[in-house]
């Protein structure tokens, strides 16, 4: 292992890690019975019904959805009125990881320990499935059954998210930031647009299904945007400091690619500090939501440990 | 010019060509000043906004935002109302021909005449720049300013049209049907979804803007849904009839890739007499909304004749 390899994995391990809190095993059965259903119910080619199920259901976090779901219930709402938005949200952050995978793109042959989508398919299914993902998420959260507005904020939200995600991935990718800018200014906007905007949307979805008050979204999308970051700087601390083995896809590989990484532009101690910064900007946020929030401040606590 | 390709030729000038409508040419102008508003406006890098730009306003007929704002007025809606709606359905159209261009799909270098998006910027550009016109598309049509339920209505039709459009380009790229499907079965699957699914959408998104009754839009989607699949049984004739240099793209294409087509399957006399059935049936749906379906009685015949 090389001296700066050893020195960031002893970095990251200042705080110890915890395991996984149980309430997102919990919700993550609700999820995947969710998803399951409404894949299950897909028509079409079963080609493409199984290369989504393939994308999807394949042992995820559901960190997403679990905020979705644990953010309606601070906000007081019932957590199975956000369940259509909660799963529409994975399909979108699947949607993303198949394009991202694509050999134009990152070119990565593994996800989560198997063979990432158009290595299983080929290519043009996983361009069309990525695609199909996409607009099924708009299906899910304007059920006819939904009360209206909500399906309309629940689409604002997730379209405006999803286009900045995209942003993100173009800055990370191909560049194109102002000439000026820092790399510190474009490591910021590439996290904040690639990783962050879902993760602030997936709070405020939760909020919106549970019709939340003007305060009780502003607290939800404080703690959103405060975890969003950090768990982009906790993913890059990831890649640098743990083995391909363990995280279950290429590690490394933002570093060999000269990608902006927070550990290589800031360094391992400064990130670090950021995370540290950023969940008790995060658990701060919810205190307003009283206890109904303790499950938000115990998910915070656990994605700042992390290490896959 | 073969014997096979000069039949098709005279049968698909049995019908006289006429030029195209005068009111198709007005509402073009309409239509491409509100892209081009919307896409000026967007933010985050200029290479994906050039992207995108070089991808819609590159002399579309705009023929799906048109039948939305026509729709709008035919039932009796103000068809200001309808340009947001007719604006996205052009992105989605325009988001399908980029990632159907693409070396894993149709591998087309020539569209409109100009070079295909990834020919212009790369695979990696074009894959994202065709992912958030898609998202952008959801932006444009839930509008803070208007009506909740008309924004929620229209992110149905438009999800749904947009899945069963990849779901349509899946069978017509990698197949899949079920094994006691005939030709002709797979050839009207591909083509309700690939193509009518959105056309019909764009008649039932002016419908929706002009917060129509059920008969109207009724009348709207049974016009939509004949033209939808008239559009396509014309495409695939102009395909072995018409000249690269006349058409701005490769013709001749689905014949050599031995894809299904309404000429390949039926012959050309019978896909004319489907074309002349389906522009009859879509004039009788619009009758009862009287004079201000006028318009799109005139464009259906234009549709029916048009060579490119």
């Amino acid at each position: 292992m090389s001296l700066v390899l050893y020195n960031l994995l002893a970095v990251h391990a200042i705080i110890d890690p915890i395991c996984e809190p149980s309430i997102l095993e919990d919700l993550r059965g609700e999820i995947e019975s969710d998803l399951s259903m409404r894949l299950d119910a897909l028509t079409g080619p079963k080609s493409l019904q199984d290369a989504i199920k393939y994308s999807v259901l394949n042992g995820g976090k559901r960190l997403r959805p679990a905020l979705t779901l644990l953010s309606c219930q601070a906000a007081g709402g019932d957590k199975c009125d956000a369940l259509a938005a909660g799963s529409a949200l994975e399909l979108i952050h699947s949607f993303s990881l198949v394009h991202d995978d694509l050999p134009a793109m990152d070119d990565d042959k593994l996800r989560r320990g198997q063979p990432t989508l158009h290595i299983k398919t080929g290519e043009a299914m996983a361009i069309l499935a990525g695609d199909a993902m996409m607009s099924l998420a708009f299906q899910w959260i304007t059920d006819p059954q939904q009360d209206v507005s909500i399906g309309n904020q629940l689409t604002q939200e997730l379209a405006d998210a999803t286009t900045r995600m995209i942003v993100g991935q173009v800055y990370d990718t191909l560049g194109g930031f102002a000439a000026d800018s820092t790399p510190a200014q474009k490591l910021k906007l590439t996290h904040q647009n690639k990783t962050a905007a879902l993760i602030r949307a997936a709070c405020r979805m939760g909020g919106i299904c549970a019709d939340s008050s003007d305060e009780q979204l502003k607290a939800l999308t404080t703690y959103g945007e405060a975890i969003g970051l950090m768990f982009q700087i906790v993913d890059d601390l990831i890649d640098v400091t743990q083995s391909t083995e363990h995280v279950g896809k290429a590690t490394g590989k933002d570093q060999q690619a000269g990608k902006l990484t927070y550990p290589g532009v800031f360094g391992p101690d400064e990130s670090k500090a950021q995370v540290l910064h950023l969940r008790n900007e995060a658990k701060k946020a919810v205190i307003p939501l009283g206890d109904l929030a303790h499950p938000l401040i115990e998910l915070c606590d656990y994605m700042a440990v992390r290490t896959k």
